[in-house]
């Protein structure tokens, strides 16, 4: 039994003038992980039909997967499907299916009238076989070259995840493959070189079929193991253990030993106590408000939030004092603390988070910088107040400000307030 | 005088299994383009020596300039900094500069005592320049081979944001560079292939060193034509020109002729009016206030929001009728309505926004399916409502829903209300 390689191409000139950031290739390589196919390389390129030629040549000699997204549309600057004919030695014949998918489309989806161009997409190479898109007109493609198999989706993120529902069971299948297994622990609070420090011994003796990584991210830093094989009980054994040992190690700092983000974290402990939350946010313009709602079903402990971005609605929907703001400023812990009262009092949740600070690039002064940040959290019978300083732009600090006020409050949970 | 053509790689396990999105490669490119660069391809690999190295020999066949980052943490799983010392024939030094950066760092920025494994940070090979880190302890690092520039930096993108302000004078001054335009124009109400029909003959009769893009998003489309040249006047007329007539084309459409979001758009359209805004959000969860205030200087027209997830926000903070959520239901034209009326009495803007709806993936009803939206936007004087209907995923729809809502302000404006 061997390990099955793959590698992504994403089409497209946008990716290459850095007008749109690639999310697919990353979501791909996630769903291939989880059925055991490791990913090789992803690699972006324009609309150039040279270019496209020698990364097909060059990718298959390594893979035996390869998955492209992108340039299938029905517009002139869209060159993938003509040049897979000519790749892989076909000719254009119209598709049943994907004629019939089209017309559906337009006729009962869209209530458009069919044109010519939109015709077009039912074209496919005689090569191929057709794997028919539900969300969209572009279908995908699957060709077979010297061993390698050859993907063909289109870039649109929804209609490439429709395509990939039957791409997965195609390739388990078609190959024998490994489990791929990662444990992620989630810590807050130290760096990654301090972090090292403490866990040094344990990554020195790890065997060699596991593998450390440190993912650092808004003062986090993710700790992941992993490892791959094809007895999945002795894998998932290997890596128990050695997950074990480290989450002893670090657990001072762990927030979670699983892959999740810290919204839904902190979603879980107020769920499991039937408690209820509620946000006042200045700096952040709720995005504090936005990460705890990303959950699903995060309906049953959040109840709203007011975003008092001026001083007018500080007042009158919060209840912060008039003198307050005049003598501390609205970035203060004076301004927070009442925030979170009137917060509490309105919203009659059992916690809230209140934050206001400068995120920039402008509104700096010389005792308050711009990255100043003031956070309040707690319940009405107790509140803590916290000042954080960020280093970064202004969309940057506004995510750190976000998670950090998030990790504020579950560690006032922790502490069994 | 010839093209200048870049690769960049992006080095991390963790971009192989999909666990991160690569924002830095997309941010790399613009920054090329704008100083007459053109980005070849991008790619990502693992942190393997052979497969690092692999890459290295093809890319510099092709480029002029190397761009890596990543790998060059203090950690064991990181290993490019040791590769590219083998691969360049050097020999690891202690950096002067680096090392008294690391210690300053430590010892005035964190107040930390220095480790022995931060310190090996300031270790480099001696075959490069060093560019020092000012955001962080891991230097950048310059390289040649045959012709090549390789440039290393760290993959923290705000670190490697301030080495590239080094980086790009650097490249400036080393080759004599074309300039690369790009012209875009937002549209919005007409899809891809409709909008293909009205510019067919456009888009035939386009000289050939200008090309056009579609850019699908949200609903929306981007029109991106791009050219280069080395006579910068005479670039700028023939794209200016052909920009002309594209806006001329697609004006019914047109939401801007330039790379602006529509939060951009509108707040601009605010700030000249000198109007304020508001919103009142429930199943966006913050994510329109957000938007909003991504754009710097927002405070100058937004006041405020009250996320209203529950039933009891929606009456006590926004006002909204007890019998209109037990009659019509929290997702109806009604209650839209009514949220709007609340809105903007509480917070006193002269617009505001207000949207309801089901995100899913939970929480849909035989009568109103996951997706279904009401948006209500307008003044004291005048509302208008719409409903939309989304079909993503949870995320997804909550931010078409947010664009779509600042999209229905942005036309009521126009309107002249």
């Amino acid at each position: 039994m061997k390990n099955i390689y793959a590698s992504i191409i994403t089409i497209g000139d946008e990716l290459l003038i850095g007008q749109v950031i690639d999310t697919n290739s990353a979501w791909i390589a996630q769903q291939l992980n989880k059925i055991g196919i490791a990913v090789r390389n992803r690699v972006a390129i324009g609309d150039d039909a040279d270019e496209i030629k020698n990364t097909l040549n060059f990718e298959r000699k390594n893979t035996e997967v390869v998955l492209i997204t992108g340039g299938l549309g029905p517009t002139n600057d869209d060159i993938t499907k003509e040049l897979l004919c000519d790749y892989f030695s076909g000719k254009m014949i119209v598709d049943k299916g994907a004629l019939e998918n089209v017309k559906y489309l337009f006729e009962k989806v869209y209530n458009k009238p069919v044109s010519d161009i939109n015709l077009k997409q039912a074209e496919v190479p005689d090569v191929c076989e057709v794997i028919q898109n539900k969300r969209g007109s572009a279908p995908g493609m699957i060709f077979h070259k010297e061993g390698t198999i050859f993907i063909s989706m289109p870039g649109v993120p929804y209609e490439m995840m429709g395509i990939m529902e039957d791409v997965i069971p195609y390739l388990q299948q078609k190959f024998q493959l490994p489990v791929i297994l990662h444990k992620t622990i989630l810590t807050a609070g130290i760096g990654e070189s301090a972090l090292a420090e403490i866990i040094k011994d344990f990554e020195d003796n790890l065997p060699k079929e596991i593998r450390l990584a440190y993912l650092p991210n808004y003062g986090m830093v993710r700790l992941r193991l992993s490892t791959s094989g094809f007895n999945k009980i002795k894998t998932e054994q290997a890596i128990s253990e050695q997950f074990l040992q480290l989450k002893n190690l670090v657990k001072d700092y762990m927030v979670v030993d699983d892959d999740e983000t810290m919204q839904q974290v902190l979603g879980k402990m107020l769920l499991r106590n039937k408690k209820t939350i509620s946000t006042a946010e200045s700096c952040t313009g709720g995005s504090i408000a936005s990460l705890i709602t990303s959950v699903p079903g995060s309906s049953a402990y959040f109840e709203g939030s007011i975003v008092s971005y001026s001083y007018e609605i500080k007042e009158t929907l919060l209840g912060v004092k008039k003198e307050t703001l005049e003598k501390y400023g609205a970035v203060s812990e004076e301004t927070v603390r009442e925030m979170l009262s009137g917060l509490l009092a309105k919203m009659k949740t059992d916690y809230g988070i209140a934050v206001s600070g400068i995120m920039g690039p402008g509104g700096g002064m010389p005792d308050k910088p711009v990255g100043t940040v003031w956070v309040a959290v707690g319940s009405k019978e107790k509140q803590v107040a916290k000042k954080f300083k960020q280093r970064f732009a202004r969309a940057k600090n506004i995510e750190v400000t976000a998670v950090m006020a998030l990790n504020l409050m579950r560690t006032f949970l922790m502490s069994g307030e």
